[in-house]
């Protein structure tokens, strides 16, 4: 007998016909002898709904309420799947982040889990029931409701497969796995067996949907079993664990990601320690700052070239140059129409033909790289956001092209 | 300075816009140097919407999942009526009965509220924020989430004004006061000032549907100073208290139920204990059995012909007729076309006129009278339901029509 936890997102629960696959699936499991522990999502529009009606009363609502109107979601959702399985004539339980114990950090709207309790779950296993939790959600140390932030439920069913020592996490979404590249952009793209944790880490990072990084990160850490699988076909999925086996190609996916602007300080002076202080501000504001680049500008200044979220680039020029004096830059410039393609494969950076083939790829499509950034598994260019696809179409043909 | 707890309904919070108003009645009754409680209900149709959802994946859901799934309408309530307050400018903190410590019996769907944890409340009250609580719900021994039953609401106001001695807890609604009928019928009807708790309880079981009688009574317990006002208009509402002003009439009101049905039990035999057997058997299926009439049948045998509400008509009757060879009847005859019309007020069977002139307006509206019955404090009547309003206008007429 293994313990399983299957995680379903938004979509999966849509409605009252995906409930009952998922309740189908559960029920599998369930009566293949294990035990099953279900984390799900909110059913999906209910988060954009409840945003809405926030937003018709208060657009600047704090997020602790806010995260007390969001975690209705999830409980309808738990509530909803137990009804089904009850209806299938399995016994089962619905449990909110709350009951549960799953205790998280108090940053409304971006909690980090800190501890799970054991005991509700572990005496509804010892009844042999299925135990449903609300992904997504924690309580803090004052008992108010916290959520989890984006990759929230992933992060929830790996937190609970860690703490429960589950023998695999399941994530269930409307893709059937990890794809060697976003199969909408290159219609032969490959589904992955197997990917290592750090290829999926650089793949989330780089891009793909498929899993957050946050979760991939936490099962990394404490050696959980994951696997992404379809809700809607029953067909294998990719699993995701700490070693793969050798396959014939290098990189294991091509990654794109098109939600970035890159922030050009021009002009700063040569005083020691302004790289820090640029980057030391933003993280202060909670910007997370990506792809950066350092260059000799004209008459004896330098420029520091770097990438941030789209969404944080009014906030960084706004932040930045209210310390112009302070950080002593000449001017910012800023571009929007920016993309970025990233290959990533355990094997990269040890075989150094690999970035090569990259780059004669992009050379091949008549593609201009703007900027390069690479770790030790992964290869990312910087690109005009118009390029994007082509550059993807390009580099997946060099590498998968013969498969 | 008052504590004041405020209670408003569904309706009174069904959209933005009056959840709005209700922000307004909070705010100028905090800035008026109260501290305020506040209670609300789930939005006019989340219930019912919630109700749909689970009736579409399982009609024979547990009570225990329908309490998980309901609990989130007046979840949603709180946080956006929070929203609304922090809009304005004003400190707030929206709780659910768990984080509050709503103590109540794990009976789900139906369950009574046992003890209310005071310390978090007060918490926030000493931080001079306004808190704002869901009604209609408690948290069981186990952390489960249990609600309240009908007029749920009211009783979690009455029962935090009790717990918090409050100087007051107003029930906002969407009629502006407690009237001597329903001014749908009687158009003359009249606003009463005042009414005692007694009174206010059988016009509540007598079908007033202002307020629900659990709550009356809890209200009549603590001494808990209760008072019906309009949400929408800005007036002075109806006050319940322990003892009103003697008025120059001797009723309170004339009320109105249309929702009951009449089982009768022909010819029982003469055995001790026949009736303690019947009502017991139907008190151990959960069916409230109303007016009770027992009658000298034919041939030296019995009937005995109660009053149940309406959806409990089929249960009763497959119960009796389960037991049938021990109760020994010869056959069940029920009426769901009654109706029941009662006058309450606190004085009235000491004043042994006033009984008669409610039998004499019916009888000069040329209206059959089928049951009659009568406590310390009220007089009720069983019709045919087609006569029903027709009754309560003649009844009405007869005492305060020269108002």
């Amino acid at each position: 007998m293994s313990l399983i936890v299957q995680k379903f997102g938004g979509s999966s629960v849509k409605d009252a016909q995906r409930i009952r696959n998922v309740a189908g699936i559960i029920a599998e499991t369930y009566l293949a002898g294990n035990d099953v522990i279900v984390v799900l999502s909110a059913q999906g529009d209910t988060t954009d709904d409840l945003i809405a009606k926030a937003e018709e009363i208060n657009p600047h609502a704090s997020k602790r309420e806010m995260d007390m109107l969001l975690s209705t979601g999830e409980q309808i959702s738990v509530a909803l799947c137990a009804m089904a399985l009850e209806a299938m004539g399995l016994p089962c339980v619905s449990l909110t982040a709350w009951q549960v114990g799953i205790q998280s950090t108090a940053v409304h709207s971006d909690a980090r889990i800190k501890k799970i309790d054991s005991e509700r779950i572990q005496a509804e296993l010892d009844q042999h029931r299925i135990v449903i939790v609300t992904g997504f959600q924690g309580v803090d140390r004052n008992g108010d409701v916290t959520t989890l932030g984006r990759g929230g439920s992933d992060t929830s069913a790996v937190a609970l497969a860690a703490a429960f020592r589950a023998d695999l996490c399941q994530i269930y979404t409307d893709v059937d796995g990890v794809y060697t590249t976003d199969p909408r952009i290159v219609p032969n793209a490959k589904k992955l067996e197997e990917i290592t944790y750090d290829e999926m880490l650089e793949l989330a990072s780089q891009g793909a949907q498929v899993l957050h990084n946050r979760s991939v990160e936490l099962a990394k850490k404490f050696r959980v079993n994951l696997e992404v699988v379809s809700s809607l076909e029953r067909k294998p999925g990719t699993k995701v664990k700490e070693v793969t086996k050798v396959e014939k190609t290098n990189i294991a996916g091509v990654a794109k990601d098109t939600s970035i602007a890159r922030v050009a300080l021009i002009g700063l002076q040569h005083n020691p320690g302004v790289a820090f202080q640029v980057f030391d501000l933003l993280s202060k504001h909670n910007i997370n700052v990506d792809v950066i680049l350092q260059s000799i500008g004209r008459e004896d200044t330098k420029d520091i070239t770097f990438t941030v979220h789209k969404k944080d680039l009014e906030e960084s020029q706004k932040v930045l140059e209210e310390h112009k004096e302070a950080l002593k830059f000449d001017h910012i410039e800023t571009d929007e129409s920016i993309g970025k393609v990233s290959i990533v494969g355990a094997g990269l950076m040890s075989n150094c033909g690999v970035a090569a083939r990259m780059f004669e790829a992009l050379y091949e499509a008549g593609i201009n790289i703007q900027m390069i950034n690479t770790s030790e598994i992964r290869v990312s260019v910087l690109l005009d956001e118009e390029d994007v696809n082509r550059a993807v179409r390009a580099i997946h043909d060099k590498f998968f092209g013969d498969l």
